[in-house]
């Protein structure tokens, strides 16, 4: 049977977290691993409460097919909050996809021929890399750090390679937690604009802000070499898979085709359900509930680190998002601190997926978001044990 | 920009059908050209009911991210109902899709190569042709008529292309309305087993049968050289975008690869109430509401052919689903009943857009599930009256 599949799915691997975690784990393992946000905080009750007021307002046109382009009235809600942050964006240039990672998968299938230059950041977003990997990308690291993107890579592979796409999460990046620095954003901006590379910023987390600083979005700097991504997943709820893209004609256009082509259009119920629950609530104030506890609940974990870690270990300090991102002291692999960690029921991810060449590497991602605080303090006192047991281990060896 | 597109997107055109109804219809123009359910079928009060139970019923869990096979209990009622049917089908190979149109498309994905061979039905499903197109499908066409498929054309497609994969709507097909004949499902099973074509057996009508007639699933035939498509679009609402896919491993396995690439998962809180609303009501008595709507209105459409149009036009008497098949005398071209029709206030869909490589067909579809009684006899003797003085031009020129 192997020859009937495309090349496309052949060489694309099961994913690495669902793998190093299908053995049942331990009963009372501590799960740092997830990329969930925290259900507990998922809006249920004024979620039904819109759910009610559409069925009497739409009616039956809740279930018939509907737009490729998405339920006008959500669009034109999302334009009028990038409006109120200063962003002008036309309505006819969003298009609601079934979450981000539709997105991505659009931009892959209306961009990419096979070998076509990516960048990707490094560590990258494992989403991207799969999405991507199906068009057969081409994959060029660039590395971030807190000091944003490295530039000068970035610009030697801009030279080199005339990518046609660049994947970036500026705020508060999925693996690592960092934000690119106000500077870094007007450095890559100025180089991208004299390239035909188009900049891919995916904004997921950007609401769950925990600090008070605030930076340029690309599309801001560079409209017309910018598709920017949302998503409701994280400051409403995942599992209505609603997303969406801004992006400039043609483009649009092209977006629209392969979107019919894909699925014909998002989900017109939970669209209406959405829009409704929007209108009747302020989605700012539920926004500074999640940040409030994803705020405190990073601090308890970083403080853990500060106190209880190995010296040596170094550690990103998150402005906002959900997830800090932990170096360990070289020769040591985030995969063998799995190993000695999973014994001691605390689990994460190692970095190695979020990269594209390189395997046991010394970081690693821990979520914060899906764990009270007294759970994180158990689990990182367990981390911090492990991690010292690991260390000594070497020094000793 | 035109570079930046990949080759697979740059060749689609935007939808026939979109194009050519785009320009505003005279007030008072009848549609025969909707391919829609017909809404006022919708069972938006047992959703409804449905909805309130699965809030109290699941809580938080309608809301976060699950598992990219699809809701479990909901591929559990799938299996079960192919078993009250006679299918076997495994759990396992059942998988939730966002809609049929996604089935499709994942399929493309998962098992086409640039130029790998592909029969499509003649005519044939556009969303199949725009979701196959997007990856460079040979579109290898082969005619079905009410005999069924042509056996001897598909001897030799297989024989000189040994194509990938198969397209076919056996059931009140669309746009023809045809049913694949018992014994034609046998001709053509017993060809494909010997070959490594994997057939698609797509059968979004199935359940919408007016005749008492019933023909073997090519899954029960030949289960290892199928894949078997069905939907709720028709049968419960199309606005859900939920559709499944049954395929053998390790197809399957590779067909959820790709669906976490595409989207991660189908809409959780969609696929609870529709798993509650099945769980709930008798969807056999509601589908028997649906036949007898669209049943007596296939009846009207087709006497008002027999009784006010030309003799030289023939068309299909279809068994179930939602439309008829109409073809005209040559040399007319449908396109050019098309113009004068909608002078007279009536449209359809001209044959066109259904061939890989013909224009100007003597073909149209006519759509009788979304139009009253009424509004079909006075839409048919507009037609009617369109296509004798069609024909009378034509004789007289």
């Amino acid at each position: 049977m192997k020859t009937v599949f495309s090349d496309r799915v052949r060489d694309v691997p099961r994913s690495f977290i669902r793998e190093i975690l299908k053995d049942a784990l331990m009963p009372g393992t501590i799960s740092f691993a997830g990329g969930l946000p925290n259900r507990e905080l998922f809006p249920a009750k004024e979620i039904q409460a819109a759910t009610h007021t559409v069925f009497e307002r739409y009616g039956n046109d809740l279930f018939q097919y509907s737009a490729s382009e998405g339920f006008l009235p959500l669009r034109e809600w999302i334009a009028h909050r990038y409006k109120e942050k200063g962003l002008e964006v036309p309505i006819e240039h969003i298009l609601i996809t079934s979450g981000s990672q539709q997105g991505l998968d659009l931009l892959g299938k209306t961009v990419l021929n096979d070998g076509d230059g990516l960048i990707i950041e490094e560590p990258g977003y494992l989403g991207a890399i799969q999405a991507f990997s199906i068009y057969r990308a081409n994959f060029l690291p660039v590395p971030v750090s807190e000091e944003g993107m490295d530039i000068p890579k970035l610009s030697a592979v801009l030279k080199t390679e005339s990518p046609k796409l660049m994947y970036t999460v500026p705020n508060f990046q999925n693996p690592s937690g960092i934000t690119y620095p106000e500077q870094n954003r007007h450095d890559i901006a100025r180089r991208i604009e004299k390239t035909e590379t188009m900049l891919i910023e995916d904004d997921p987390y950007g609401d769950l802000r925990f600090s008070e600083n605030h930076y340029s979005s690309f599309y801001s700097l560079i409209p017309e070499h910018t598709v920017l991504l949302g998503s409701f997943s994280k400051v409403v709820v995942p599992g209505f898979r609603i997303g969406w893209i801004v992006a400039p004609e043609p483009m649009m256009q092209k977006l629209v085709i392969a979107k019919q082509a894909s699925d014909l259009h998002t989900n017109q119920f939970t669209q209406c359900v959405l829009h409704q629950y929007l209108l009747d609530n302020n989605l700012d104030a539920h926004i500074a509930k999640i940040i409030a506890v994803y705020g405190a609940q990073k601090e308890v974990m970083r403080n853990s680190i500060v106190r209880d870690f190995p010296s040596e270990v170094t550690f990103t300090n998150p402005e906002g998002g959900m997830f800090l991102w932990l170096t360990l002291p070289k020769p040591l692999a985030a995969l063998d601190l799995f190993d000695l960690a999973v014994k001691d029921k605390v689990v994460f991810v190692p970095g190695d997926p979020f990269y594209i060449k390189q395997s046991r590497v010394n970081t690693l991602r821990l979520n914060y978001t899906c764990v009270d605080i007294d759970t994180i303090q158990t689990g990182m006192a367990r981390l911090a044990k492990a991690t010292q047991s690991l260390l000594s281990n070497m020094q000793a060896g």
